[in-house]
């Protein structure tokens, strides 16, 4: 029997977890939880939704109430409590009754800290303001829909156009507010790579989202009837009557920190395999600590409730079980967005990682291939067309991550890439994955095979590409081997019209002595084209992802 | 330069996409692809779409034309040509132009058979009744269309429950008319285990599709004014205005028989892992052939589109490629069928297939676990409750097969296993997975996580099941451990209440000379009340998938 005294500092995610599966491993342990909100185990990744009023109750939101901790798993659960020293020596925490005001001290075997991560509140002039919000808790989604459930806002200024801000515009949209959204980059989802989310900022353009891309806030302002007023470091001024602030979030470390827990590089607390801090018998999970990322290693920051879950479980793995687990394997980021009808989703490294690995020298050789299939059968209704990219590395095709944007089955795909690159799979593998097929659930040949076969025949030397970055620069001959009708629409700059049904016939046309770079619309018949020529002698490469890429690229720039 | 003579007997699937590859792999090589129907490269898995007016225009079912076939590829298509016999000695074919009715012969280098599966019609009295169906080409689905696009039909007969016939079900329900379907075994769906397919036929029942399960067909006979009556090996007569003989497919071998091609122990043409037949020069894919199962081996029959497409690329590559190409991997048999707003899903082994495997001396132990999680959040409206069975090695986890049935995000969860049962993953490495979530899409932990935590706590001792069959026997003390109002509805057959939050008060009254069996809805619950109950002293298991898998399983029983 192990009658350890636990005591887990955060019952949301991670901690919950952690606890359940502690006293699942012994029913002797004594478990202490101490959560500083008034709830326990309530759905974080919910709150948006209960501001569009997808969820309609509050207590939806609710996951676990302390009662179900207590009743069914003996868990002593203290809410409205916070932990405010750690004594490591004497093994000992300091809590703080937020009710009463009253500290008191608990001893503690092993100690598993679960504190999150808080939106990031900037010192700017003015945030202050009683409308500036930003989304962490009930408390805070309360206090949102009190001003926009009852059509008290017509307005609203998302700033930060990252997950939770586009969850909050698509919520806030919902209920019929004018949504402004403010991104420091170039792009909203700026986890993605640039040409992927140019899609997204259309798609928001089309819902009547007003973006404000490259746009930094430089302070806020009272404006009439004491609504905030917006004030970009352009100069522009957007007065509204709610600003939700969506930035970001910093891991919450201040109590690790003044207990001399190691940080790491990025500012999370520092684990090992087994999430142990420096500290003996303190522990840390979820979004507050540092992983490695699984594909290519290196310290992240991934606040993301899947992981968080599965290291609260192997903490109580660790403290209570009988063998020793395997390590945590890391994270990689899989995740996806809901935007206004539109899902995003990704998995694994994207190149705006790769390049910040390769600045730190652990960068990779790799290749990037777009393709734009369809979610299901094209000749079944209802098939919608996604955005797809795949990264590997060019020595073995070993997958490094995958992007996909679109209206319909994008994430089904992500989570398939997301297996296989667990698996320390190929674009090969991808090629061959035998995968559900019926018309309206899919194709005889997935998105995934067709972004393993476009993969996989470039590293077979079946193919040369060429991407869309690499066209303005271009001295050669770039031909457009869509039909002329697809022309007219228009097409890349310099770009000679040769449809590929004329191809073969028009051989003599071209010229052997320069590189000649073939297009279409997605960039499959460019392939056949490429195919021909180079069979018949002609130095040719296909613009990978054809002029949608090119165009989605080419959006913002 | 390659400049091959390829020979193409079959324009559909494998044989279009062996010709395309071909193609690409060499501009000189000649190619000439023979297809008996009117058409190429249709939409056959669209086919039941067409009669349900889901896919509105017979047009929309060509996927590609054979203009674009000799445009675009320069491919000599020559449709309504049958190849009537095949001399290997001196590499020629005899081909029989159907609409001139000449023969002429045709040299080969290489010949690639892609004649496909015809459906089963067994000689039984009555079946050429003219209003008896079967589903295979574009004119079969034009004579369907023509009785039931005009309101002729009012009653249809669906004769076998698998994937073709619930597909045919679906359509011809989805136009108003009266469904019946015969099925043999007793259940729908025989593809799956048992206790899984119930969910499919309850569903049937409750969308007023008249099931006729464990029913034979004796024989056909002419009603009143022409409609034909469907007469039961039971007596039972089943007067209807349309027969849809669905009841599976047979590899055409005729040709090959003839030519002394070796067939397979399953009936199917015999080929090595590159797709080669016993006869030099002559290659052979899709549904025609037989094909290795990649998770357990043995000789299978599987008809679908993605592996014969990939077949076909595969002998493209053969012929014509620089380096020899990867043999095929085998087939897993993943598969989804939609059922009247419901999808069944599945992937590698079953039972059924473990068990005949077994019987041939190639058996495996083996465990499963049963689970019913939901397709997303239950916070989030519209999250359904799907059936998951997950089938794994007792040695080492390795993942043999799972099944799914649900509303929503159920063939999403087959993919990623099917991904992990080609990455040869264990349920560790699905307790392990990183998908995609957010409430709308899945869970923290996702359904594919949930099954993976299940059995690897099964694997790792923290938990022992039993299984809906062994409860009958039982002589222990079974609890449900659900709450009084849940008990009220329905329980177990000698099932004693107690609600899991009130076991550690109640331990004084469970004995400790006999085991006990826990269950809850879905055995989540049970599985906490194991953990108590295990270690207190007690011998105590779980019955996997709760009074849910208990019921599926008993439906029909």
């Amino acid at each position: 029997m192990n009658t350890q005294k636990i005591v887990i500092v955060g019952g949301v995610a991670g901690g919950a977890s952690c606890a359940a599966r502690s006293r699942r491993l012994s029913e002797e342990a004594e478990i202490i939880m101490i959560e500083r909100g008034p709830f326990v185990s309530f759905a974080n990744c919910g709150l948006p939704y209960f501001v569009g009023e997808v969820i309609k109750e509050e207590e939806d939101l609710l996951v676990a109430s302390p009662e179900i901790f207590r009743d069914r798993f003996n868990i002593d659960v203290r809410i409205q409590s916070e932990v405010t020293k750690i004594d490591r020596e004497k093994k000992l925490v300091t809590i703080r009754n937020m009710s009463t005001g009253k500290t008191y001290e608990e001893s503690y075997d092993s100690l598993v800290l679960s504190p999150g991560a808080a939106p990031l509140r900037p010192p700017l002039k003015g945030i202050d303001h009683p409308s500036v919000f930003t989304v962490r808790n009930i408390p805070d989604i309360r206090s949102i829909k009190e001003m926009t459930g009852n059509g008290q806002a017509k307005s609203a200024v998302v700033v930060g156009g990252g997950f939770i801000g586009l969850e909050m515009a698509e919520n806030l949209h919902a209920v019929g507010i004018s949504v402004s959204v403010i991104e420091m980059a170039e792009h909203v989802m700026p986890v993605l790579d640039r040409e992927m989310a140019t899609m997204v900022n259309e798609h928001l353009d089309s819902m009547h989202v007003d973006l404000y891309l490259g746009s930094a806030v430089q302070s806020f302002e009272n404006g009439p009837d004491n609504k905030p007023v917006v004030n970009l470091a352009s100069g522009e001024k957007i007065p509204t009557d709610i600003v939700i602030m969506a930035i970001g979030v910093r891991p919450e470390t201040s109590l690790a920190k003044a207990a001399g827990l190691d940080l790491g590089p990025r500012g999370g607390i520092a684990v090992d395999g087994f999430m142990r801090t420096n500290a003996p018998h303190v522990f840390a999970v979820g979004d507050a600590v540092e992983v490695d990322g699984f594909v290519m290693g290196g310290k992240r920051l991934i606040p993301l409730a899947g992981p968080a879950n599965r290291q609260g479980r192997l903490v109580a793995d660790v403290i209570l079980g009988k063998e020793e687990p395997k390590p945590f394997r890391g994270t990689q980021g899989t995740a996806v967005c809901g935007v206004l009808g539109m899902t995003v989703a990704c998995t694994g490294e994207t190149e705006k990682s790769l390049g910040m690995l390769a600045k730190e020298g652990k960068g990779i050789e790799y290749e990037k291939v777009y393709s734009h299939p369809f979610s299901n059968a094209t000749y079944y209704p209802g098939a919608q067309q996604m955005s797809f990219k795949l990264i590997f590395a060019k020595e073995d095709g070993r997958i490094l991550g995958a992007q996909a944007v679109g209206l319909k089955g994008v994430e089904k795909r992500i989570d398939v890439v997301a297996m296989a690159i667990q698996m320390g799979g190929t674009v090969f593998d991808l090629e061959e994955a035998e995968l559900c097929y019926a018309p309206q659930y899919g194709s005889a040949k997935d998105p995934v095979n067709m972004a393993g076969m476009i993969a996989a025949n470039v590293l077979r030397g079946l193919s040369k590409i060429v991407h869309w970055n690499q066209l303005p620069d271009f001295k050669g001959m770039l031909i457009d081997v869509r039909d002329p009708e697809e022309y007219a629409t228009g097409y890349a700059e310099g770009a000679i019209n040769m449809p590929l049904e004329t191809l073969r016939q028009n051989l003599d046309k071209l010229p052997k002595d320069q590189e000649i770079w073939a297009y279409c619309y997605v960039s499959q018949r460019a392939y056949f084209a490429e195919r021909i020529l180079t069979q018949n002698g002609f130095n040719a490469k296909t613009v990978s992802g054809g002029i949608l890429s090119y165009w989605a690229a080419d959006a913002d720039a």
